[in-house]
């Protein structure tokens, strides 16, 4: 059958044409592929940068892709039925000696027995068809198959969300009518992450700001306007205004040089707290005492925040058809370009870049 | 202004036309009403029969009701303009001597100190306009107006699983995947209560039963259905059967029988928890000391759950709207009237009495 | 070596000659015992009264006992040294299906998995030595060994409160200074577990009555008198002073009628739960449907508490230490007799019947 | 009266005799003082270094002092009787607008509006009597007078373990026996502060190391022996072998350079956490990219952790009388030195400069 594979960690992408199917776990789902998308893991595995990233075990090829959407075509397991969609779930325990992954939540492994489909450990869903575990497998509403390839980034940042507000229950948090009206949020990044996470902390009542070093390009600007968030160019107007504004919630979605996250810190207001999500890619944090100092007096918090786990994709999927009532300007404009998995150059090119104003890029396989 | 008005405790209601504007609190906001629902507990007032309704302090006479959208005329907060839609919170505290009341919640107020409106010691929104606190408004958008009178309702359900959920965190009580989707839920009762009762609670990724003493109507069969719902009929079938099923949450709302609660607390799963919703009007529970035996060493939960505030009606407008996506033929069912205010008539028979097959009527004001 | 066996399900007990060691779990710790403590559950499977009491697989006999010190004689597990002093943790999990026991915690075991030393399906600690899994053992300070057997018992009520505290967090339930002190509790049942929740209720910062069908004996006088509780003679003054009084947390150790449950429901304040600890042993609760009606309103909670673990043991040590040094005439009453165990005759006594002002009875082996 | 006072932002203190007495909140409670802790709070005050530190409003000068004890002379408040041994609580909030103050945690205050007692617009506690208000008044038992004293600076301990332990919970942090006994902390600095988070570290179950950068002095290898800690000469051994070690939790109590927080952060294992207590006084961090990375990765967090209020003290004294029992030999060490208030001379010297070997130093009026 056909799939896209790599070599990590060598550079490189291409289509294969696999022999044996592809089997997960309790393997009882056979799943035909209908979507995927593209990330920017994707990329830095094709570009061999992804240091942790390595084929399963005796093999020194991987197929390529942790976004997926299927159809399940047979099953022995009576909770799925042929002819539902699914979604799997990309980061995976079999092994079960740490606690967090016993129950189901491998997003706090401690022992690091993970694997990542398509990155690490694990064969990825860029495949014609496989079979998988009903573990990990999540419906998806054929209402909403439009938009729901978004599912898998989002349950990131639905579990960013879920633990920081976990973080902040240890006093009060909410405003004085229950809500999070009255706190403010900043997300830095406006690429597919800094736009999903500035959305989803809009539905949970926070007022948003969305920072980049670049004034919005017209999709964006559009997607800010409907979705009320307020679009900040931190190189025209300075940070320091930011710290006269104050932040109850910093977002760091830039996977860019360190050297930004000082400033985060500095933003924050009394029981503030930053929440690191990108992965810093260059430079440094020179950190003074005396910010150190205001960090103490003020309860803040820095926390490093990753991967959803099922009930995750869940709650993802229920934003997203949520969004598509209350926004539908919004989710209309999140899908920025579909190619069909026969237009095989097409599909290698989108592996190999990522192309101005994109949003996500998914693949189509029927 | 044009008003429907209650005397409680006496029954009866009318048709008047107020002189003088109703405000509350700051009063800041401006609000001409558009929808009103119509609810069991308005009911109960009109027949004189909800004992703790009374009128204002000074007054003899009540304005009715508590489910309301309307849109906004004039607003001197700034976070509300005019044209609009926003929903008001019923259960409010002014006083502001109970901690919980202070921090927005007064679902939870021990000092007795807070009103409802339409019902106890406040006017409610069955008037032509009125003057609102932005404290208690709750922003509705306007792509789910139709269905979105059905935020208060589920806003007190949306409270309860928060609160349930809250007391089932002192284990673990998600499932292997991290979901709840392993957990049986039943809720007894098919009203409009009990039927988006058993919505939520299938959101949130319970196999949820839906209980009556006979056989589901067209339309509860058809949202049943649609939903993934089970309906059990326990006159026809045996509350055994439930028992040997078991149930790690059982919800009431018939607002019926003491009695029934008996055999609820006998079908509880080991750290299973009760939630009673209904306000039980008759009978009694007789429970022998083996059951409570059973109760204790399952780690079982019996807790009074009871209405939501504004974080729960944004929760219910989300959910509301996921559910018009995912469940389109579902949200078109629960509206089951709509009277025009000007149908004096009409409004007063529906005030009186619910038709069989009823789920939601509500009151158009333009 | 020498132990004390019954055969449950029949009534008896006898000294016995064991040919075999016991042998728990990993068995890497040689523990010889030092002390044993005796409680009610003892009693009922002497007089074949404890329904689910049964013998490890393969044996028609089982070692009595589950309050137990030992000294270590020989350890291949580095954490136990070869003279310290520990305490075996009761009710364990060897089989590992249950999330809740897999953590550690089968406490809350939902799969009936568990075996309970003494009781049921595992032998006790009634013998001269045994060989322990270092799972199960909790280490005792020397500086309180001679109260320390109380931990046992005592884990069972940390357990319990944590519970309950767990279970209010859902709403603001620490007063206007952040403690609990203006909160008011009661105990029914002045018994050794009586007793002791009263202290711990006390320690926690609670007003704490404690309520009794008679008058306090002497010692009950002389510690609620030290430890500043309010002693409440019930049959003497009416259950309707408690309700005119109101409790924020009732607790129930009485294991008597199951119609008291009925009174303890009603003086509940608002948002004031009830915590179930004695298994009652007849009669029926009678609850008729307006208390139900105040119970929903008051968002009141019932739950079943039962059984500590290896963290709860640890607790009560602690407060066991301050205790002795805060109430040092409190302590020194809570261990009202000490057995010799060739004292063979009034052991098997002790095991029989509970004297009149017994709070702990302890048998010693040295 | 005769009181010892400060003028901040100047440095200085001086003996004075006070013509009105000090009256705080409703000053319903006559204290007379028996006791008076130093900490370097006060002596950086008394060198005009605290830049926070500023006199009640309308005066230039402060009475010094936060730690103290005293006894109760009259009482119009029925909680509090004549002869009770009470310890103020020193941060405090009479303004009422921050939620978190409405409830008693002004350590979380978000609006400033908090004054603390001998530093910061409030009058200190080293004065010979002064008018209290009960809401801010813990009891001290009398059996625990000698060291009760060391209840205030661990009171903002016990809220910091508090406050991580909660952060901790959205994980399952607990080991495989419910306890914490498989965590490894490690606190940097060995002052007072240091010296009581390692022995409360150890009280909750973690295995402790403390660090320093010279070798233990005789009491503090006392104690460490006896309460089972693990010293750690950082200079001697490489701060590298405590990265292959890897922490659970790390605690800075330095106040020292902020250089070594980068090496506080890479000793964190998997969902680590490390939490700033002292404030440092010099210096940056400079953390380079990679490290970031793998604090994401690691899930890892960094909080500010200070202030302890009432619910603090209160188990603070709990620990402090379970210490009695427990570490008597650790107990006689904690409080290095006692003067006389009548020996004006060494207080003030005692007020200017640390001894070698200082834990607390205590001051007596009577």
């Amino acid at each position: 059958m056909r799939a896209v594979i790599v070599h990590p960690p060598k550079p490189g992408v291409e289509f294969s044409d696999l022999k044996e199917p592809i089997r997960h776990g309790k393997g009882s789902v056979k799943v035909r592929l209908l979507e995927n998308g593209i990330c920017g893991s994707d990329r830095e595995i094709v570009r061999g940068r992804l240091a942790t990233s390595r084929p399963p075990p005796g093999k020194d090829w991987l197929v390529l892709g942790h976004e997926a959407i299927g159809i399940v075509e047979e099953s022995s397991d009576p909770r799925f039925k042929p002819g539902e969609l699914v979604m799997p779930v990309n980061r995976r325990s079999y092994e079960g000696h740490c606690l967090n992954c016993l129950v189901g939540r491998p997003d706090f492994c401690e022992a690091e027995e993970y694997v990542e489909a398509g990155m690490v450990g694990m064969d990825g869903f860029m495949v014609e068809y496989y079979y998988d575990d009903p573990k990990y497998l999540v419906k998806v509403p054929s209402e909403i198959k439009d938009i729901a390839i978004l599912a898998q980034p989002l349950s990131d940042l639905e579990k960013s969300i879920e633990e920081i507000l976990a973080i902040q229950r240890r006093f009060i948090w909410t405003c004085d009518d229950g809500t999070y009206n009255c706190r403010r949020a900043i997300v830095f990044g406006s690429g597919a992450t800094g736009t999903l996470f500035a959305l989803l902390l809009k539905t949970y009542g926070f007022e948003v700001y969305i920072a980049n070093r670049r004034d919005p390009l017209e999709g964006e600007a559009k997607i800010a306007d409907e979705a009320g968030l307020v679009y900040y160019n931190y190189t025209k107007e300075s940070l320091d205004k930011l710290k006269k504004l104050g932040f109850d919630l910093v977002i760091d979605t830039t996977g860019a040089s360190a050297s930004l996250i000082r400033h985060e810190i500095e933003i924050l207001k009394p029981n503030g707290v930053l929440g690191l999500f990108g992965f810093p890619s260059e430079g440094e944090a020179v950190i003074p005492y005396d910010v150190f100092q205001r960090f103490i007096y003020k309860a803040n918090v820095v926390v490093g925040i990753i991967n959803g786990q099922k009930p995750h994709f869940q709650l993802a999927l229920s934003h997203l058809a949520q969004w598509k009532s209350v926004w539908p300007g919004v989710t209309k404009r999140l899908i920025t370009k579909v190619i069909s998995i026969n237009d095989e150059k097409e599909v290698i090119k989108a592996l190999n870049a990522k192309e101005p104003g994109e949003i996500k890029v998914k693949i189509k396989w029927d």
